[in-house]
């Protein structure tokens, strides 16, 4: 580790996404996400579940002043505490309490967290009157000590923080962080911030390794990177500390979750419930990716921040470990984590099953926090790619083309029928929900998208690293000067890339980062910079003429792929990839039973562009085969024979455009030939 | 149908198996099971978690007693009723109370069953005196009314028949029904058999179309075919009455179960939730198998012997095609049903996955129970190939060699790391297991294994069906006399069969099972007969010479079997059987990694005698390759190339054999080459 060195990334205020493809989609984001989560908030949405959201902090907000104007001090209240509070039977009797998830409040900070980076990409004077107002709203919901969490406001603040492990009161914390820090950051209004900091400072009051202060930790992380962030935004290093106790004191013994609930703690000493929260042992020592997998990739990208600003070289070769089983042994073609829905967990290692898959949209969107967190310690190519594979395939696949409906699995092989059938895939789902009662992914899906260029950029001094491939226009500060870098890309149609730099005269390095399928690139230009490269990055380094543009080549071609052999579910099969695009077949272009089709890897492979609910896509033309269902006079079983079968056209379309045309089967994999 | 042509089973007190093969299964059951299950029942195995059955009983009968020493009547009692009563923290502890399962009383009607069938093959003094002191105590539990279930005695009569869908007490009465009526038979001993007349007599009294009578039904089936049974054994025909109501009753609207559970009645009127119990719909209509299936063929067995004795045509019909669904459509190779262990369940159709697979031992019992009573309607040898199939594979996999450990789950593809690791197939143990909390499949084996001539077998007046091949000495009379028929049997070593008739000169029909994997059989001897083949049976009518032999030589070959390629799981592979013997692949012959392994099916297997702890079987070699593992730098995916492989010998074994060896990888289905 090397701290000089570290690049930190680019602020969204000086970065413009132009390019097309990553503007449909912060658009898609702005026009329907952002309005429908709104709505969602404000339990507008016909035929959804009501999320109780803003209600909740406008019933606090309420109380709060009653109890002022009274002089009261806080009530305690008797409340038996689950996690939570459904709607009544009768919907129109609403009393005046929390309803909804424990966790409800952070529906609220993603959503404005979405909206500062929208903000930045597209002011909207409206959108930003409605986030103003309803920063009101949360802020009045507000304790005088700085407590903020409407679930226990509501219920019983004696109760706070009687339930690390379950009760999410320290992920409010770090979403209403992530949010007040995106909003100040694009808007520079700070009261939201304000509030994230008195939460803060009361928390960090009472949990710390100083003497009288909890050892506890947040069970769902987030806190840990978000703390983080807010050192980064206002200098408090006590901030740093908090977010660093976090993590140091997680899994060590005697668990602090079983002080919480101390009669399970005699069945399981080793603490192997605790693998679902990453708390089985100190982080330090952790090596293999376990349990809920969008818990571990909050934690990873957590300690990789504690690192960099720490300097902590075990804490980050702990985070080089994770990320390497996760990355080598974990992880699904598409970028996807999670091999299982038992806990929304990782599997074991190579347990990887297609038709079974968990791979949440969100645990994608964390591994792509991970990787960035990653690449500003040590740019490294390998960490670009994953985060490009997820991004490009399980993250787009999130949503659908029209931004309405959303996947919160994303497998790589679906029968419907099964779907429907067999309880054991019911978390499968073969079309996109329109919303979801824990209501994770969309709001992810937003703050990601919106944010989509400060992954793709990091910078140092004198260094702007391009990570992903996107058209932008860039402001970076060079020594005095204010350089303009505008980029183009044609990704992920082609590997065109065009990078011209304006208004600077000083010596200054582009960092290009060398994708894994493009490793035999053109580059025309810079003719007299030097270049060199490192870890699958492209240094140019030069004084850049006025307007001088640096042409890349990336050979877009289609790739068939196998998997390492220990994954059993692959074994021969093949998948069709084109650049960091995953590709599929569905139902709809080649029929039922996809199982039948087998794939000739000897023969060329042929491009075609296609449209998909109006999305242009390239579709790829594989020859193979397809075998006749079996003629059977009732055996289910019968002597071996050559399988009949005809020559097949497969037609292969980017995973990120499935299931846009009804429900139907689907599959990544398919048998070679 | 054709009640003229009705067979029926032989009683066991006329066959003497003297096969090698299965005496020694029963000698297992004798020596092994049948003393440690009463061990079990008395709560008298070390490291077992206890039964409490002969304690439940003892309690009962202890308070019986006592109440009508004081003139007391029943004293209504004040309970939860929750389905199983754990024992206390401290074991030491225990008070005069049910402990157990809601079903607990089966257990040891299970155990008198299995007893009955040894003592008829088997006499043991010792052991009868055992069972005579154990009805002593069952029978002192009954009521004066003669109700007997010990959860509802202990713990408030007042409710009973409160919760027939999920409370056992008419799978109690089954099973009592079923012990009784095996101990009479073998014994002749009537204590049992009375008590289970005067709890079929309560019932009776109390269910029935009858107006004031409940419209109820079991929630878990079995009753009906004992009640059967009882009818046949006593010529009651209210038993059988009682019985054609359950069956005519069940899944009728408005749904009886709604009346227990009204609240969940308005969230699923069309009872879905109901093809658990196979109370769906009514039975007649059913056309396809669902729900959990050791119910399912329980009920499907009473089907068929309701619909033999009432001429039921309809009903008949509906057997037909629940049989046709379940063995064409849902059935594994070893003639395993359940494909998921979801509610122990059957899955959808094709829906066979191999690692996750349930092919409960008890469902294979099951299947036989019902294909014997399909045999009984109309003799065709597709009942008797599946009953052959489940038999010498799923029914016998359940049993350890040593007969010491049990299997509930057969999976045809175990890996061990899976087992341990993978939530989703916690439910496959890789290794048998000594007992069960819910002791079902271990008792279950002992009875049918017991009495497995009762399935090889059945009789008209002129006619033995044999519908398996085992080494017997049977009685049958025909007309005024009692021929002696001596068959001996190869199998599954060897087709080779003989039969001898003796002590007859009349006119007499031998309908022997061609088996479907054997068509190709030779017969030599009774060249003077009258020949005739009919659905997989061949008829030979003569008049046998004294000591006359007919011999029939079935070709057990090892045949290489591919599935109707609807079943997803085994698309590009194939499986090795031979003769009634499906063939595994196991680590401890074949390596780890057992997917690697392709067959080439061109090539040629040979047969090697060899011993599996002790037991001798046919192992078979066949010519394959073994797929290297990746070499990798790490990378998961990989551009695709021809597969590296080295030739390899696949080692296959009898499924009946696996796991004897400790823990390891198993695989039925193996890729082809």
């Amino acid at each position: 580790m090397d701290k000089k060195r570290y690049s930190k990334p680019l602020s969204l205020r000086s970065v413009q996404v132009t390019d097309d493809f990553w503007k449909k989609e912060m658009e898609l984001v702005r026009k329907e996400v952002i309005p429908y989560q709104w709505n969602a908030l404000n339990d507008q949405v016909e035929g959804a579940a009501p999320s109780f959201c803003m209600r909740n902090f406008k019933i606090a907000g309420k109380q709060n002043q009653e109890r002022k104007a009274q002089g009261e001090s806080y009530q305690e209240a008797s409340y038996t505490f689950r996690g939570f509070e459904a709607l009544p039977e009768n919907p129109e009797h609403l009393e005046d309490k929390f309803y909804g998830f424990v966790f409800q409040d952070s529906d609220f900070y993603k959503w404005i967290e979405a909206v500062g980076y929208s903000l930045t990409q597209h002011p909207d004077p409206e959108l930003e009157k409605t986030a103003d107002e309803a920063i009101d709203i949360v802020c009045a919901a507000q304790q005088e000590d700085g407590y903020l969490d409407t679930y226990y406001i509501l219920n019983g603040k004696d109760k706070i923080f009687s339930n690390l492990k379950d009760h999410h009161e320290m992920y409010c914390l770090g979403h209403l962080v992530e949010g007040a820090v995106a909003y100040y950051e694009a808007t520079g209004k700070d009261k939201l911030l304000n509030a994230a900091k008195r939460y803060a400072d009361y928390v960090k009051e009472r949990f710390g390794k100083e003497e009288g202060k909890s050892k506890g930790y947040p069970g769902h992380e987030i806190a840990e990177m978000a703390l983080v962030r807010l050192y980064e935004t206002t200098g408090e290093e006590k901030y740093l500390n908090l977010a660093k106790f976090f993590v140091d004191q997680r899994g060590t013994k005697p668990y602090y979750f079983d002080k919480e609930q101390p009669e399970e703690a005699a069945k399981d000493p080793d603490g192997i419930r605790y693998e679902y929260y990453q708390a089985h042992m100190p982080v330090r020592q952790q090596e293999e990716a376990v349990g809920h997998a969008v818990r571990a990739v909050y934690l990873y990208s957590g300690m990789a921040d504690v690192a960099r600003l720490t300097g902590d070289e075990e804490l980050y070769h702990a985070c080089e470990k994770l990320w390497k089983n996760m990355t080598e042994k974990k992880m699904y073609l598409t970028g996807g984590i999670g091999g299982t829905h038992i806990g929304e967990s990782f599997s074991f290692n190579y347990d990887l099953p297609n038709d079974t898959a968990y791979a949440e949209t969100c645990a994608s969107i964390g591994l792509i926090f991970m990787a960035r967190r990653m690449l500003e310690i040590k740019p490294d190519s390998r960490y670009a790619d994953a985060m490009e594979l997820a991004l490009y395939n399980t993250v787009l696949s999130g949503m659908s083309l029209d931004g309405k409906s959303f996947f919160y699995v994303n497998p790589l092989e679906v029968n419907p029928e099964a779907c429907h059938k067999d309880e054991r895939k019911f978390h499968v789902k073969p079309v996109r929900q329109k919303w979801f009662g824990c209501a994770c992914c969309p709001p992810n899906l937003a703050r990601l998208l919106s944010s989509v260029s400060s992954y793709a950029y990091t910078e140092t001094e004198d260094t702007l690293f391009v990570h992903l491939y996107m058209g932008s226009k860039i402001q970076k500060r060079i020594g005095e000067q204010e350089a303009e870098i505008i980029i183009t890309s044609g990704f992920p149609a082609n590997g065109h890339v065009e990078i011209q730099v304006k208004g600077n005269d000083q010596p200054f390095t582009l960092a290009l980062r060398i994708p894994q399928w493009g490793r035999q690139y053109k580059l025309e230009g810079a003719e007299d910079g030097a270049i060199q490269v490192k870890d699958g990055y492209l240094y140019v380094k030069k004084v850049w003429k006025e307007g001088e543009t640096l042409k890349l080549e990336f050979p877009m071609e289609v790739q068939v792929l196998q998997a390492d052999n220990r994954v059993r579910e692959n074994i021969g099969k093949v998948a069709v990839v084109r650049g960091p695009v995953v590709y599929c077949l569905e139902e709809a272009d080649n029929g039922k039973n996809l199982h039948l089709l087998t794939m000739d890897c000897s023969k060329p492979c042929t491009e075609v562009r296609e449209e998909i609910a109006k999305e242009p896509i390239i579709a790829i033309l594989a020859q193979g085969s397809r075998e006749k269902l079996t003629q059977t006079d009732g055996s289910l079983y019968m002597p071996v024979k050559q399988a009949e079968k005809e020559p097949a056209e497969l037609h292969f379309i980017p995973y990120y455009v499935w299931a846009n045309r009804g429900e139907n089967e689907m599959t990544v994999w398919v048998r070679r030939d």
